[in-house]
């Protein structure tokens, strides 16, 4: 079956005006979204904001329910945050570790959370080394095995880095590290909506995504899966009136992930949250996942003939996160090119990945991410566009 | 002269619909507050989210700049989060504090507060105290003198708590805690914008605040004041991309509040903050405060007089915080039937400041909160409707 692009793309009031290609940034949202959003924004104004969460009563607690049916988890399983760091962040802070607990992290993880461990390791003396990887950059299950003993208490691991294309095999760690006490964390932020990501299959503790990359939801959102069978070894360092049970005879944590929130929320984003995630359901997250697949995949078969290109991808399975770098070209001199010819574009810095990309001695590059509603004619316009500024002269470059 | 209360109105599209006595949990947003936000969300799904914040760098910026000037601050003491309880929470876990250190906090502390130092206490040894009260419940700075010893490295304080219309003396405090070594935490969540608040005046180390009270801004904003003498004392858990320099040589802490900071935020939240602060510094904290004053000084008169009411407010100088218990009716249902008359109010739960409740035997208050933007004939309103209420038979009530 065709995929339905037409209405893909009318859903999609940003396609009317720019070529998006920073979908790992953040995607454009469908219509449904900003309008489910700025409709809550105008009745708070009109009724009060407490009001008018209580008035849309269902449509804020959706967001739970979404993020839930999107990673196979129940609801109590999931705490809605401000961003993916917030949720990562909380859950490290939420584990008990000590003095000599080994603590293993993916050397693509996102930049924040790996200075987050850093500065741990400093405070407590909990040490931390990288996940060993393969010649394909993927972290390498079988030499993890050798790593594992009792006093590693903590696997973090990126399931999509944010500066390549590969994807971590996450369920074949989450197999290896069940059979220890350590806990199993998955940053997905660039996966959730992209790829499908099944807290179960992956048979994680902990998995933190986010609203406004591929699932296409607001910013300043971000969420928390924690595991209920896990859900009572985490304590937060700050203690919520939503997430905790208080009495006379002292408090204990709210049962399950809610422990993790607080009391405010931004409303309208929460249920611009549920109203994405539910969109995102309603295509199918297989159906769009072989989509981006394949437009992925044509793209950098495209870019790798183009000379003074290069794709620097790793990985087997390749998401729709496309890296490159250029000749002679810097990356924001190209980013910059590209967004005065309507196309939007990111640029990688080291520090997204830092332990990755020195090694490699990457200092920046660009990242094309397309998303299933991107079409084939955008891409082409992509194509022209590199190719005018990798073959011109740089006189023309310029013009 | 007279205050305009005619341009604050017609500033305020909710006033048409409803009677918004809830300002202390939020406020009604003036037009040009949602405005700002639904344009940014319309342009972020225009031109994509990164993007969108691209274009509108300094709508973006501006709530730090705005929030400093309210305060008296530098906008590099300045940190911009999801919500007044995210700032404390990140603030308290930055302190360095070990087993024997002494921390006092205000009786009427937010309820969240005051579990979260709980726990701190319970996990680390730190000793949890009480702020020494006079008669009006006002913390007692005479008695706090006596109790300073060089063990205290944290004093916690609410500026006016959420339950009722006190103020406590927060300048008088700031200039004790000052001679010793300990940090000073001011919670101002339900005094800015409210009344003056001047960090420098104050003379604290942090303070907390949020948008959505009384400043009329978004849900989802609070920021964190940190006094750039004492900014390198702290140490956050999370390390943000933004809140830290990391090169090969390793990796410091950004300076001054900035270190509290991640990537991600809510751009059209944050663009609806910096709006409301600068609307509100258009009124004038000064003039708007004693309109405030004056309209709660009336009402709870008249509350006052009101068989079967009572005004449960301690303190001297009182703010627009109005707390009652009413004989023999349930906040809850007086709350409910006020809803149904168009006027919005909200019942606040013991453990909401629960150390200073419980030890009053309040299990529950309805707090009406007034603004400067309440006309005279609101408030003319909810008399006739408590009036109704109060000296009514059930049956009449429940009519």
């Amino acid at each position: 079956m065709q995929f339905d692009l037409a209405t893909a793309r009318a859903d999609t009031p940003g396609v009317a005006h720019v070529v998006h290609l920073n979908n790992a940034g953040a995607s454009l949202a469908p219509r449904v979204v900003t309008e489910a959003m700025t409709a809550h924004l105008t009745l708070e104004s009109t009724v009060g904001a407490y009001e008018a969460a209580e008035r849309a009563q269902s449509a804020v607690g959706r967001a739970h329910h979404a993020v839930a049916r999107l990673l196979g988890a129940r609801s109590d399983e999931i705490a809605i945050v401000d961003s993916a760091t917030r949720a990562w962040g909380l859950a490290l802070a939420s584990i008990p570790l000590k003095a000599g607990d080994r603590v293993l992290v993916s050397p693509v993880e996102y930049g924040s959370n790996h200075l987050s461990l850093l500065h741990l390791a400093e405070r407590t003396g909990v040490r931390l080394e990288f996940l060993p990887v393969d010649a394909n950059g993927l972290v390498d299950p079988a030499a993890l095995e050798q790593r594992l003993d009792d006093r590693v208490k903590l696997v973090a691991m990126a399931h999509v880095p944010m500066h390549d294309g590969l994807v971590n095999p996450v369920a074949r760690v989450g197999e290896l590290v069940r059979r220890t006490d350590a806990l199993f964390l998955v940053d997905a932020c660039q996966s959730v909506g992209q790829l499908p990501v099944d807290v179960r299959e992956i048979d994680c503790d902990l998995l933190v995504g986010c609203g406004r990359k591929y699932l296409r939801g607001p910013r300043g959102t971000g969420f928390l899966y924690v595991r209920s069978a896990v859900a009572d070894r985490l304590t937060p360092t700050v203690a919520g009136l939503d997430g905790i049970q208080w009495d006379a005879g002292g408090y204990r944590f709210a049962p399950g992930a809610r422990r993790f929130e607080t009391w405010e929320a931004n409303a309208a984003a929460r249920i611009g949250l549920g109203v994405a995630v539910d969109y995102a359901l309603g295509w199918g997250v297989e159906r769009t996942w072989q989509r981006i697949r394949t437009l992925a995949a044509d793209l950098r078969a495209d870019l790798a003939a183009m000379p003074g290109v290069t794709v620097e991808d790793r990985g087997v399975e390749r998401c729709g996160n496309v890296a490159v770098t250029f000749d002679g070209l810097d990356p924001f001199h190209v980013r910059g090119e590209l967004l005065r010819a309507g196309i939007n574009t990111w640029v990688c810095l080291d520090n997204a990945a830092c332990q990755d990309m020195r090694q490699r001695g990457l200092s920046r590059l660009l990242r094309i991410s397309v998303h299933y509603y991107n079409s084939e004619s955008e891409l082409e316009r992509l194509r022209c566009a590199l190719d005018r500024l990798t073959t011109g002269s740089k006189a023309t470059v310029f013009a």
